[in-house]
């Protein structure tokens, strides 16, 4: 028994279509093979090659996507002519040396976060991305979620008001990095958040933290950030919790949301603020903060899996189709924070001014 | 129709009963009513009287308890020799003046938290109840909660092995205070508990706060505490938050517990842990802790009313029966880190040091 | 010393001001002192005097009541012509003759649900109170809660639709009681808001139980109750279950309800539904149901004790200036359903005509 | 560039391996997929061949599986002798034809649930099966989630005790079906696990529903199923409801279970049990039941996927290397409940005998 089905010839793209990109994973240890799939099956994107340094990992890709060429050689993949964007999903600290690389060969590039782990790294691949004009993107994933992209819209639309504070957690029992601490693996997440909702530029950050397990690397840390304004923005990261949080809170001065990443259903409640002080007619030593309606909303969310609409997204980004949203400026901006943070770390919490 | 009932003839106490402590209120405001309906409903405190400076209360006062004498003089109130002990729950600017007055008077004394605004009056308070033979006891509710002794327990056993963090939120859309921010008003909730349980002293606060509602007050600030062991502790206070949440997470070494006071059942959850690093099989890059075993247990809790328990015990530790667990002495420490904390507050986060 | 405060000569009444309500309380085992307790804080009513057998309870009312006149005579309470109104919270086979006796001495009349313990008991009492026009209002709480209010406004705008189903569970470790089983103990809570709420008559009843403790009552039951329309109602009431669940979903063609009592916050959910079959495109196989949009909001609710609520309207009507929310046609209509699910339970489910 | 990867040669087997089971497909729609991916990611089976009538689902498997030998014949595949068993993931009415005739043609079969869609048509295939000697195992994939398998080990254990009831809601936004109802869609999961974790036969199965969306098809349905012993089985199955439920409650006289999927953690939550009746004191009209202790305990639970223990499962039984969980036997028992519960349904609720 053969296949009835043989492979179509390339037909003309309909309207709204693109030309799928072709695309080389670099990297397929635990997040590339989430992003090989997403590229495999993505209209946009065709997965053309895997490489790795491990075989056994390249094993594992044989098995989930057999006509996908293989290599332990990553400069194979990258003098490919045929590739034009390479996924790269290696540790953070190759980062560097492989987007330049990437970049050189004249490869549009989506890159898992940090961008770079340290701030001159990271703004000599936004300029170089800049010189050469090919996308640079960072896979913040957590911005192409249907409860950010809604958080998104309202900030958009004028109707949050002043920002009082930004307010997360994402602590659970985790994965220990050789290389990096818990500030590193998952600050990034929130920091992207929070400026892509935002769009405030940091004034300083303070930081403290604990080592438990590993003598090396924090499991635990606290960040405070500051701004012009009054908001405070506050980051609490853990590896060591017994129970996985994934929250974020948002006060401001006409809506506050409550972003619980953990729920099956309502990931994102929002309510009408407001905040107004009044005397309390009950007790005169003290005042109620009264909200204008106590109503809450759970809006319905866009439950696109993030990392398909990413893929999609980056494609048309590669195709002068989209604005970046997630791009080397960006990118840029949270290895700021979480490099300011480590120097605060390093010196007992001091406030650290974060390079605009 | 009249009452078929007569008080019953002062009668022999039974084994293990106590002559009811005859005891006075002072403040009848927002905390006043509850600590009176427990005085007035236990069978180890009799209440006798209730003073506050508003006629509306009084009246209220009245209606709830219409045979307690009610003043609007306190001096009327202490100088009545048949009160033995005096409940105080006015606003904690007026704590240093009444328990004093108090003490000076002879009564023996529960007041509310904290037990002074500043460390100097909160010393000087526990220096006069040491030279009097007073009991000086804060009221630190939680301390007599079915979690918080059951946690208690734990730690006692030596069941919970090096503590790693302590992690505290308490968050919730508040009540606003003319004289204090939002870390005297909630704070001292969880320093108490922290305290109690880990009985390890600080050494440093830093605390980080905004100003968004009121510009006297802060409404929110997160306080990180240092030990001499790598311990963290952190709490999160706010005023403006949309949802409430009060959760604590505590790690350890053989231990780790998350405290949800929000959850109808299952207050406590209790993890083993044991966290040990262990090379991963699947991936060189990275570490995972493993723990040793996931089972969770939510023990059964006493569903004491917390504020009847308190109640009892004070009446017995007035009458020689129990060590006081929430007294001066607590009560210092807890000022000492949140006069710290305001100190740091005032100082953009610097970490102060906390006196012993 | 002495209190300052002199009751107040009677004043003239504000407007809006009823005079009080002078109550008499007939019973105060599980449920009585919590009426006490309402009754003697509402401005509308006045708690005069409370009525029990057992002298350690009259001993109990007196610590709480020290005003009230008690007696174990109901007789005596019966005939002090000061008392307009009596409070029934005796165990139900005692409703009939106590209410009968209080109505024949001219008092109005609030009686712990059910009304009666069967049918024929109940609708004498009905006929009773129209011709002596005196008040009958059955104490089924819940209709004065907030979530309860907050739906009877949207069936009473009509923005339900045609109501599918009404499924309830009302499951905890129970109280067992010697003479009634769990279905006349718990349902009559939730067929009493379903009645309230879709003022649709019942036609039949099924009911299926099992008794595992107590050889003589039934601690778990299942109602199926039909309807002229295809509503179908579902009631799930059990005294042995490790976890304690209040929850009622009600499914409509405009609007979709979930009401949750051990929710803290946000104990009603409203989503909108307008249900539509339409075809997937994905799947031949199968017809997906869409909803117009999947938006949720929990509306901000009602947070008054519902017995103050329910307390005050009692008074309210007494003094004709409010129609009866639970009155005895309710009462009766509560009793038609519970009478005829015994009948079912005792042949073996077969579904029970209910009289309209 | 091309792989730098080859195919290895046949190796021998290591201790513990199997050779892979040699899988063809049949059905590629709604489910077929997830079982798709699970038999080419299992190292005991391998994936040969995909059948489907539906060229663009040939098309989607295709991009998948690319080394799948696809075809619309089903005939085709069953005649390729190479192909040792057979997914069958096709419409339940289709069930009966197509196992036959993969019986027949020698194939081992693991077939969606359920079995057929009545008696007859089951207890023909179990009977071939039988007599072939081929594996026929029924696609209940809950029996091998974490949390059934955990509630299995303490039946098995017999630390359960007597099972008081047993009471499933299976509810949510549903999937609608031209040939089945919501009770031949969902009751089957729950009538699956619940047979396999107690072993009695059901005696009789009463059954309500209705028809709110499509006029053919009931979309909400109540079962009451009842045993020899005073053991009461309940389920709710809803394609109607706004929020997804899953959740099981087991009652029993040692252990009671609450088993709820929707749970992210903690799905399996375990309550020692042992209800006691026991005089209250409070009150001489009730009865408190006491559990022995209250502690609760939410048991580490195996993550495994479930369609990957079952794939493996499947080819071990295949191998003759395990004893079927979910064979020919409980997919009969299986549909003899739901063919019983559809003629109750009929006939307005009465009990229907299920044949044992």
């Amino acid at each position: 028994m053969t296949s009835l089905l043989t492979r179509p010839a390339v037909a003309p793209l309909a309207p709204g279509e693109i030309a799928p990109v072709r695309v080389g994973i670099i990297g397929y240890g635990y997040w590339g093979p989430n992003l090989a799939r997403n590229v495999a099956q993505a209209a946009d994107t065709e997965l053309v090659a895997i490489a790795d340094i491990n075989s056994g990992r390249l094993s594992q890709a044989r098995r989930s996507h057999p006509l996908a060429a293989l290599t332990d050689d990553v400069y194979e993949l990258l003098d490919d002519h045929s590739i034009e964007a390479v996924v790269i999903a290696t540790p953070p600290e190759t980062h560097h040396a492989l987007v330049r690389r990437a970049l050189k060969a004249g490869k549009h590039v989506l890159v898992e976060k940090p961008l770079a782990t340290n701030v001159a790294d990271a703004e000599d691949l936004a300029r170089m991305a800049a010189e050469t004009g090919l996308t640079l993107a960072v896979d913040h994933t957590f911005l192409f979620t249907g409860a950010v992209k809604r958080m998104k819209q309202y900030f958009d639309a004028g109707e949050v008001g002043d920002v009082y504070y930004y307010d997360s957690t994402r602590i659970n029992l985790g994965l220990f990095q050789h290389e990096a601490n818990v500030i590193w693996d998952l600050a990034p997440h929130d920091v992207a958040i929070m400026l892509h909702l935002l769009g405030q530029p940091v004034r300083s950050v303070s930081a403290f933290g604990a080592r438990h397990v590993d003598h090396d690397v924090e499991n635990i840390a606290y960040l405070t950030l500051q701004f012009d304004t009054p908001l405070l923005a506050h980051f609490h990261v853990n590896w060591l919790a017994p129970a996985k949080v994934r929250r974020t809170i948002i006060g401001a001065s006409k809506k506050m949301f409550v972003y619980d990443d953990m729920e099956m259903d309502d990931k994102l409640k929002v309510y009408d603020s407001g905040a107004q002080l009044c005397a309390s007619k009950e007790d005169i030593y003290r005042k109620l903060v009264e909200y204008r309606t106590g109503d809450v909303l759970a809006p319905k969310l866009d439950k696109t899996e993030a990392l398909a609409a990413e893929t999609k997204h980056f494609a048309r980004v590669v195709r002068g189709l989209e604005e970046p949203i997630s791009g080397a400026d960006l990118g840029v901006a949270v290895v700021r924070v979480i490099e300011a943070a480590q120097t605060s770390l390093r010196n007992g919490g001091a406030p650290v001014e974060v390079k605009r």
